[in-house]
């Protein structure tokens, strides 16, 4: 065991963070509400490793994605030989066989062509932790937690248009409203891109491109598209398409939709176009329908996405809360059939922080509720005292070393602690088979049997008494 | 996005598996027993990040332990730095900055030295996955929950007695009897190996060898130990004082604790001794007493700990469901002070093993309560009834396609599937406002108002009706 005197840090590892009780309790709070809307939506929950083959994750986020996973190097013998195979010429590509979950969809396609016994129609949410090994910033994390619903088996849109709706009444659980739900194509991206002359080869990098239209406007995005070698001519066609009718939810979306419609008759802009007037009939059937606005920018960067795209967010907040899309052909690259698929990720993280930042948490407690106190008795008496609470189903923390009775009063209503009441046991209470139960905030106390002082706690818990 | 066209391998990488929603609930259900318990003992939940600092994790449970460490590569230009480095001298310590989280207490003393607020006496509980390179076996993972419960801040044995009290019961709570909760110390095993003649430095070795007494029999360490420079002399006298008189938990145990007492007249062993009596009488006076046990033969293979530990099992089962004991120096190798801690881990996996095996698991089910099946109706009504239903606070699944009814009250009742009713929605119903609803077991069905439906599924799963 090297001592190390206290030099290393003890942050933790850039980009993560560690949870204390008030931010566990927060995160478990939200997580509860993830777990209780989609399992009134029918969906059940799975768990996948933290670590895939690499062979797994590799090929299917686009060429940032791959820049991004994280990777664990060789073990043993493995290395050794990885190490030893090609003079200077080793890469990480040799030096590592695993990486760390990057998503849960892959997991997810992964898991869907393993397993054959699955429902036809697998309805599966699933909330851990992923890891890129991003540049970290506010809000940006190397190590979050993703909320993801997926139907898995049909080409349905009505699957489209329940994840939607089971991620919208997330949020709306959780207080937010103004929410908006953007709604894109893939398809009709495809159209767009074709019908302004870009060449198809080039379409995952214009996607890339036309997904900065929040950040860097129209002309940005111009200036990118050309150094992506797209003509300004062709990046004006390609953003006039999308820019074309008026912004909106109802009116507005039906508009940009007609526009789009007049200029695109062929595939596969049509039937994308036709899927999204589907889509926004259906939408209108749950309660994402208020909140779907037709967004034919919306282009969403992961590169396995083949239908229809959305996004939601809230209207004056910038960036999303989550997001989802069609992945027909994800399954079929881990399997020998393809499976039809779609999904929708909600972001713990950002959802926490909004709420944070908007006071939207309701009251939330961990730690005890009892902290026993005692003086002039033998220890083992006071975990007895501990122990026979408890068994009348309270939360109890026993004092654990001899102190001052004022010094451990004090302490019970430490701010890392804050029990809200105290049982204090003296030689006098136990000999009697008692116990004085105190409420720290109010003063209040009384003497009680020891059989009692569940059901006076509680009655004190739920409305505290005046003081004594 | 590279075709793979299947042929990579589907199944988890070596060593981790796919929890599918039966394996889910049922790691749910015996993670929510273990926080029930844990916050009755007053302990609050946090959490940590998936990979430490290389440098927080080494050097703090062993050679083994440095060994199984996963390692996660260096990425971008400290990659290429490193490799382009050393000629041919690049090891696996200049190619990994980060490591995945071996257990949960290590985490606990970093995060003790770097938060100054936290309570004096830090009660925490932290139910994670760790990772350790191991060679996978039966019951033996790559990735795996630990549930730790731990008090920092006391070198007072009531928090020995805590912790050990709310391991025991977890495990009563989730069914186990017949419990057996061994105890010792490592200041008395410290001190027969004195005693026994063995060089203060071979201790940690020695240990090593003790510690696998259960699985090689007395000739079998005798022989390891001589493995390990200690002589045959050495080893029996060692053996025989650990060995010294009667088994049993009572009786037995006041019988081999006066039996050292008479052999260890000096520290470390004598002060060790009079912990373990004082623990003995504080687990009396908690529901961990009666399967108290006195093991001077239990050794503990981590590096760390310092003073008493434990390991909790079945009597007629071998290995141990969980174990700890008390680490007084692990936080001050983190932070300027030295601060006292002891802890107790209980395996999740082995607990869901043995669970499995012995049939212990309550009725538990994921998925929805209601199929909504339709035909003759638009989709989007569909989605409208299960909007309806589940606002009525059901579980709902919703047909996702056009399909002949029997064939969606046949998925209903799939195995993966397993909803209880159906609520089966045609034209006729539609226009009425009214559903069909049918109990799937029993083949009842019932024609209801939308608006009751929730109440009469409610009046079902409770009680099944008989066959209509």
């Amino acid at each position: 065991m090297t001592k190390r005197g206290g030099q290393a840090s003890t942050k933790p590892p850039s980009g993560t963070r560690d949870f204390l009780p008030d931010d566990v309790l927060r995160r478990r709070y939200v997580v509860g509400v993830v777990e209780s809307v989609y399992e009134q939506y029918g969906f059940a929950p799975i768990e996948t490793p933290a670590f895939e083959n690499l062979s797994t994750l590799l090929g299917k986020y686009g060429e940032e994605g791959d820049k991004l996973l994280f990777r664990l190097l060789l073990r043993g013998e493995a290395l050794r030989e990885a190490l030893g195979a090609a003079e200077g010429e080793v890469g990480q590509a040799d030096l590592a066989d695993l990486g760390l979950r990057y998503d849960l969809t892959v997991p997810l396609a992964r898991v869907v062509a393993q397993y054959s016994a699955l429902p036809r129609f697998f309805k599966r949410y699933q909330i851990q932790p992923v890891w890129r090994a991003d540049r970290p910033g506010r809000g940006r994390y190397r190590e979050f937690y993703q909320c993801d619903v997926d139907i898995v088996g049909t080409d349905s849109l009505t699957a489209e248009a329940e994840v939607c709706a089971a991620v919208v009444q997330v949020l709306e659980r959780l207080g937010f409203s103004e929410l908006s739900l953007r709604i894109n194509h893939r398809g009709l991206l495809r159209g767009m891109i074709g019908r302004a002359g870009i060449d198809e080869a080039m379409e995952q990098s214009a996607l890339v491109a036309l997904d900065k239209l929040d950040k860097l406007g129209a002309d940005g995005v111009t200036r990118e598209l050309a150094e992506r070698g797209v003509s300004e001519r062709a990046a004006r066609t390609l953003l006039d398409l999308t820019a074309g009718g008026e912004e909106g939810t109802g009116e507005g979306s039906a508009d940009k939709l007609a526009h789009l419609e007049s200029e695109l008759s062929s595939d596969p802009g049509a039937s994308a176009l036709r899927d999204v007037r589907e889509l926004w009939d259906l939408l209108g059937a749950t309660p994402a329908g208020k909140y779907a606005r037709f967004s034919p920018e919306l282009a969403r960067g992961l590169s396995y996405y083949t239908g229809p795209i959305f996004e939601i967010g809230v209207e004056d907040l910038a960036g999303s809360l989550g997001g989802g899309g069609r992945y027909d052909e994800l399954v079929g690259m881990f399997g020998k059939r393809a499976v039809p698929a779609v999904g929708c990720s909600l972001g713990l993280e950002r959802i926490l922080l909004v709420m944070h930042e908007r006071g939207m948490y309701p009251p939330l407690s961990a730690g005890p509720q009892v902290m026993v106190c005692w003086f002039g008795v033998a220890p083992a008496r006071a975990l007895e005292i501990g122990h026979a609470l408890r068994a009348q189903g309270l939360k109890v923390e026993v004092y654990p070393q001899q102190a001052k009775l004022g010094k451990q009063l004090q302490y019970a209503d430490d701010p890392g602690v804050r029990a809200p009441l105290a049982a204090i046991v003296g030689e006098d209470e136990l000999e009697r088979g008692e116990l004085t139960l105190k409420h720290l905030a109010s003063g209040a106390q009384q003497r009680v049997a020891l059989s009692r002082a569940g059901d006076l706690a509680r009655d004190w818990l739920d409305s505290p008494p005046s003081a004594g």
